[in-house]
C-alpha cells in the first residue's frame, strides 16, 4: 500500500477508528487499561479530554498530572490523583480537567497497544479536537545534554519518515508525518520560557536501545567506534537530532485517527560523546521535567486563549 | 549475515557478552536497572543465580518470587522481597536464593533492553550454568483457554524461526532456536503436575497486539473475519499454537550469550473463537499462575537433583 493511502480526508477534528467491526461489538473491553464500555461510563469519565500527554514511565506521568494541576490552578491541598487503570500494571493513567496523562512503557509495540486502546477510549468517549503529545527522553546527536527536541519528522533507521506495519504477515508502509503547525507552536513555547534550549529536528525511532542506536556498551557489539560515529554523522546530515523508541508508531497511529500530534523529548546525553548515562540522578531528573514544563506552558496558553474567545 | 553465524561454539556454560568494548570500560552503568559495577558489588549480589524467570508484568514477577520462596522452603514469616531496581520504574527485580525474577514490559524492544542489561549483569557477576525462562501470557490457536504452551520454535509473522535485528541501519538475521532438551523437560513437568493441560508448539512473536495478530477489535482493521481465520489457519498449519510479543528476541539473545532458554506461556483465550479477553479477572488470574507453577516445579526438581549428586 503506498504511503498515505490510509489517510483520512477529514476536515473536522473527530477521532477516527478505522475499523468497521467495532460497531457490531456490543461491548468493548480495553484490556490493558482495565476499562470497558459496559463496565465504565467512558463519555462521563473522558468526554471533556482535550489534551493527552503520554510518556514511557508511570512515575513521570503521575508527576506530570500533579504539575499540570498546579499550573492550571486545578490542584487542591492534599489532592490525590488516583490511577484510573488501577486494576492493571500494564499502563498508568491520570486525569485532571481536560488533561489526560498516560504511560506507555518502552518501545513501539508497548506504545502501540496503549494507542489502540487510547484511540478507542477517545472514540467511545466522543471526544473532539484532541491534541496528543509524547513527552519523553532520548539520546541527542550534537546537542548539549538537557536540550529539548521538538520532532519535525520521525524517521526510521535509514532516515525515512515511514513505519512498516506487519498485517497478516505482509508489510504495510505508513507515513509518520506529524502536525507541522503544532511543532512550531511548541518550539515557540520553548522560546517563550527561555529556561532551557529547545530545537526542532528529526527524530530517529529504533527498535532497540543498544545495537539499533549504535551503542558500544550493550551485551553485543559487532562494530567499531568509527562505524558508530560514521552512522551518527549520516543521521545528523539527514537532520536527525535525537534518537528514541516510540515516535514513529505514535505519529502513524495519531495521523490515521485524526489526532493532532507532537513529540517533545529531552536529550539526556550527546551520543557523539558517549553512550552511558553518567549524569547524576538529580541532573537527569531535572532534564526529564523539561518536556513537561514546555507542554504545560503550551496547554495553559491554549486554554487561556480559548477562555478569551 | 547468514543465520547462526554469530553463534558461539562454547562447550561450557559461562555467560557471554559479545562486545570487545566492555573490557575497556572502567565502569558499566546498567541504567534501566539502576545498578552499576562501581556502585554495586554485583558478584556478591548475584553470583549464586542459577535460574532467571522473566515476565511482562512487575506484579506477576513479584508474586512469582513469593511463590518460589514458599516452594523452595526459603520463605520466612512476614518476609518482604524488596525490588532490587527500586530507584527506577522501568523494570522490577526480585531474588531469593538461586532464583532471580525480572519484569520486562511488553514487546521486543522492551525485553531487549532488559536482556542486554541482564546478560551484562550475569557476566559481571561471573554467573555460570544459568537457565532463563520467560513465563508469560499469550493468545492460543485451537487450544482450550488456560492451556500452557512450551515453545518449540519462536517464529515470525511468516512462520520462520528468525529475528531481523537492525544494526547501523542494516538488517542482520538471527536464529531464534531454543534449547530442545529444556523444552522437553518442562513439558514433562507439566505432565508430572497434571493440574492443567501443557503442550509443546511453535510460538509466533509479533510487533503488535492488534493488527499484527489479526485481531478484529483494534482501533484500525483493514481485513475481514475470513482473512483473519485464513491467516490463523496458516499459522496453525505451520505448527503455531500461540502468539505473543517477546519470544523471538528472547530466544535470539539468550542463544548469543550461551544461556539455556525456554518460553512457557499460558493461552488466555482461543483466537479462533474471538479476540477479546472476556473471562473473569479470577479466571485470568488463575491461568497466569500456571506457567509459574510449572517453572516452580522444574526449579525444585533441578535443585533436588543437584543436592542428591
Amino acid at each position: 500500500m503506498p504511503l498515505g493511502e490510509e489517510k483520512n480526508g477529514a476536515s473536522d477534528r473527530s477521532i477516527y477508528v478505522n475499523n468497521p467491526h467495532l460497531d457490531s461489538m456490543t461491548d468493548d473491553i480495553l484490556y490493558h487499561f482495565n476499562l470497558g464500555t459496559s463496565t465504565h461510563d467512558l463519555p462521563a469519565m473522558f468526554g471533556d479530554v482535550k489534551f493527552v500527554c503520554v510518556g514511557g514511565s508511570p512515575w513521570r506521568m503521575k508527576s506530570f498530572i500533579e504539575y499540570i494541576a498546579r499550573e492550571l490552578g486545578l490542584s487542591e491541598p492534599n489532592a490525590e490523583y488516583p490511577n484510573i487503570c488501577a486494576g492493571t500494571d500494564r499502563y498508568a493513567m491520570y486525569k485532571i480537567g481536560p488533561v489526560l496523562s498516560v504511560s506507555h512503557g518502552m518501545g513501539i509495540p508497548s506504545i502501540s497497544i496503549m494507542l489502540h486502546e487510547l484511540i478507542k477510549l477517545l472514540y467511545h468517549s466522543r471526544c473532539t479536537d484532541v491534541t496528543v503529545v509524547r513527552i519523553g527522553t532520548s539520546g541527542g546527536i550534537g546537542l548539549k545534554p538537557g536540550t529539548v527536541v521538538v520532532t519535525k519528522q520521525s524517521v526510521d533507521s535509514v532516515f525515512q519518515p515511514r513505519l512498516e506495519q506487519i498485517i497478516l504477515g505482509k508489510p504495510v508502509v505508513r507515513s509518520t508525518e506529524l502536525d507541522g503547525e503544532l511543532a512550531e507552536e511548541l518550539l515557540q513555547c520553548g522560546k517563550d520560557l527561555a529556561e532551557f534550549e529547545t530545537v526542532i529536528g528529526n527524530t530517529m525511532c529504533t527498535l532497540d536501545f543498544y545495537e539499533g542506536q549504535a551503542r558500544l556498551d550493550g551485551a553485543f557489539c559487532s562494530y567499531s567506534e568509527e562505524d558508530k560515529q560514521s552512522y551518527l554523522a549520516q543521521a545528523y546530515a539527514a537532520g536527525v537530532r535525537n534518537i528514541e523508541m516510540e515516535s514513529s508508531v505514535f505519529a502513524a497511529m495519531c495521523k490515521l485517527s485524526n489526532l493532532r500530534a507532537a513529540v517533545v523529548c529531552v536529550a539526556l546525553l550527546d551520543r557523539l560523546k558517549g553512550d552511558q548515562l553518567t549524569s547524576s540522578h538529580d541532573v537527569l531528573n531535572n532534564y526529564q521535567q523539561r518536556p513537561q514544563v514546555l507542554v504545560g506552558h503550551y496547554i495553559k496558553k491554549k486554554l487561556n486563549a480559548s477562555k478569551k474567545r
